[in-house]
């Protein structure tokens, strides 16, 4: 971080003024974190569920989620994954609100020859970084789910990937940022930057006229003055900075109670493609997901959900019986090497929070602890260090200037 | 008919209170037609679309749905596709609502040679009946429906059967009710039988507390009382006539405007299972129908969505790019021998309007052109005539009573 050039405010001085740009998991934690440290937040989004958050399956898998070359991804997942459990217990205790957090395990499991040998390169990846994984047989898989197909011929057992359920997650983060004073305002924003820097947001409506104007009591006012802004709009933010939208479609199934075909997150290889099935205690079973590059789309196709069901039965063939309850697509903010982009943007008093691509949820908590640092003027952890999004070539000048005053 | 044992009222006597229960197609028909007459109607349904009319794909297919030794049903349903575009055009000019009547006509194709040697089949049977059908080598389907598959190795084209869309002729009797005088309450109700006839209809409650009553002005009673009752309820009708729940699923794409797959009715056989692809004017593509013997069940499931969408992606590759805009599951009224029930109830005062099966849409307006009939003491065509309840053994007295005083 780049020191202040102003002499730092007095202990009781003004309070800064903080408008988050973006309700997702990754701006209502960033808002938290920023309340709790005595900065006046508002939250901007227009509640509707619009990104990603809304769609995501909450697997928390560094380990399975691993690609060869994004070392520094894993370490940050990892950093996430270790912290997840006093993160969520944190959000629970100061919501009120359980976050559906499930230290389950993942099984990976394959269908065919190519599949199971496709999982044992990836063990050996796994394995040669360090990270616990378990080879298991055909039979054992079935042991350990008892639903999967008989055709299932080998698996790996990730007992560290977990997962948490991202809208009650998301739902906690908001009560929790409620109760810290985060005032929320359901409209779409955009950054106001005034003699070069971020100057607050322009917002651009939202509540249809007549309705109350979210939670900001009184008249809403055009323009939302801030000393920091923080732009976590997940694919929105394509416009500003250098993440893309990578369409994701998911479907959601409801298994009867007492009836759960699954107990833990089950990832399969079904011929060479990918799908995964979260269960969770409520009985919901998430399957998913495709991940398109096809621009900002938010329609669900026939042919995605086809053959997300054609290769969750493949897996779990009693999947046919369940209900289908919920099509949905949504974009996730990709980035070009997969990290996410926190860090300052390219007009002082803007800090970026988006890019997290598949692992928004996971890094959720450590990008707002990160954010709410950087607000600070304090250094970050080298895990999130290698996301500043400098690294992109963000202008020098900007990230001189003076954050926060 | 029988006769009324009452001397008929005087003109300009007391008009006559009639409760229709159930807003689907069938229900909101009888209840213009009967207000048209010069009743005074109230329509009593839930308004959630929970009956079958919501699902219905809105074929109006005599020809392409005939099932050997259904002749009755032939005649009934030829009758009704005669009449159906004045019908229609009726619905429109009464209601100021546009119905989507489409006289496009019906391709039926098949994928394989035993379902080629089906369709054939199917068309000896039609023609032995004096139907026209023609039948189409592969190229020739193509050649009308460019995106079939190049698979599709034959077809039969139905140039009499017809689409409407189910929705809007709903929405355009309600509106052609309302004009003359239906009024409406929102709320499930049942047939009170008071002295051994129908008195009435109790309503069970549908507002949520604090909402306005429906349509009808004032209080909200707890009983409606009539002078006869019309049971329209469909499938739920299963508690006291003989009509079974029929689950039907559908699922409903949006072509792209100026990208329509389909320019007509398309019914596949795909391996000897059943798919129909019905295009809208507006963009709809309507995918359906499974067709299971399961009791009262709205639950879509994974199982059949997939296998629907595996079928209609066989004919139409392209089906895989549509937009998915909903998946519904509702239940159609199923008769022992799959002619509906029209026609006096086992109480004097009742008159049943149930047991459409698949035909419900089509069926609408005959059906309602013979319960104003039936209500005012007239005989109904043949063709309906034999859709009388009397022969699954209600009982006789109550045919013998009379109907409306």
């Amino acid at each position: 971080m780049v020191p202040s050039e102003e002499p730092p405010t007095a202990r009781g001085a003004r309070r800064r003024d903080v408008v988050v740009l973006g309700g997702g998991v990754v701006g209502a934690a960033c808002a938290w974190r920023l309340a709790q440290r005595g900065s006046r937040v508002v939250l901007v989004d227009p509640g509707e569920g619009a990104g990603a958050s809304r769609a995501a399956a909450g697997m928390l898998a560094p380990v399975s989620e691993l690609h060869p070359g994004e070392e520094d991804l894993l370490a940050l997942c990892l950093r996430a994954a270790d912290g997840f459990a006093a993160y969520a217990a944190e959000v629970g205790a100061a919501s009120g609100e359980a976050t559906g957090y499930r230290a389950c395990g993942t099984l990976a499991v394959a269908l065919d020859a190519g599949d199971r040998a496709r999982l044992a390169r990836a063990r050996e990846v796994q394995r040669s970084l360090g990270l616990e994984v378990e080879a298991l047989t055909g039979r054992e898989c079935r042991r350990a789910e008892p639903f999967l197909d008989p055709a299932v011929c080998g698996g790996s057992l990730v007992r560290g990937d977990h997962q948490v359920d991202p809208r009650r997650l998301l739902a906690g983060l908001l009560a929790a940022g409620a109760r810290a004073g985060v005032r929320r305002v359901r409209a779409r924003g955009e950054v106001v930057v005034r003699d070069g820097r971020a100057a607050g947001v322009r917002l651009l409506g939202g509540d249809p006229p007549g309705e109350p104007p979210g939670e900001l009591p009184g008249e809403l006012p055009g323009e939302l003055p801030a000393d920091v802004v923080v732009l976590a709009t997940g694919a929105r933010a394509q416009e500003h900075v250098p993440v893309r939208p990578v369409k994701g479609q998911v479907v959601r199934l409801r298994m009867p109670a007492g009836g759960h075909v699954l107990q833990r997150t089950v990832r399969g290889l079904v011929r060479d493609r990918e799908v995964y099935l979260v269960p969770r205690e409520d009985g919901e079973l998430v399957v998913g997901a495709t991940s398109e590059d096809r621009g900002f789309d938010q329609r669900v196709t026939a042919g995605a959900v086809h053959d997300l069901l054609r290769d969750a039965q493949a897996l779990v063939p009693a999947v046919a019986e369940l209900e289908l309850v919920e099509v949905l697509a949504r974009s996730r903010p990709g980035s070009p090497d997969n990290l996410p982009l926190i860090g300052s943007g390219d007009v002082p008093g803007l800090l970026l929070a988006t890019g997290h691509h598949r692992n928004g949820v996971l890094l959720s908590g450590v990008t707002a602890d990160a954010v709410a640092a950087l607000a600070h003027g304090e250094d970050v952890v080298p895990e999130v260090a290698v996301c500043d999004p400098v690294r992109f070539g963000s202008p020098r000048a900007a990230r001189e200037e003076v954050l926060v005053r």
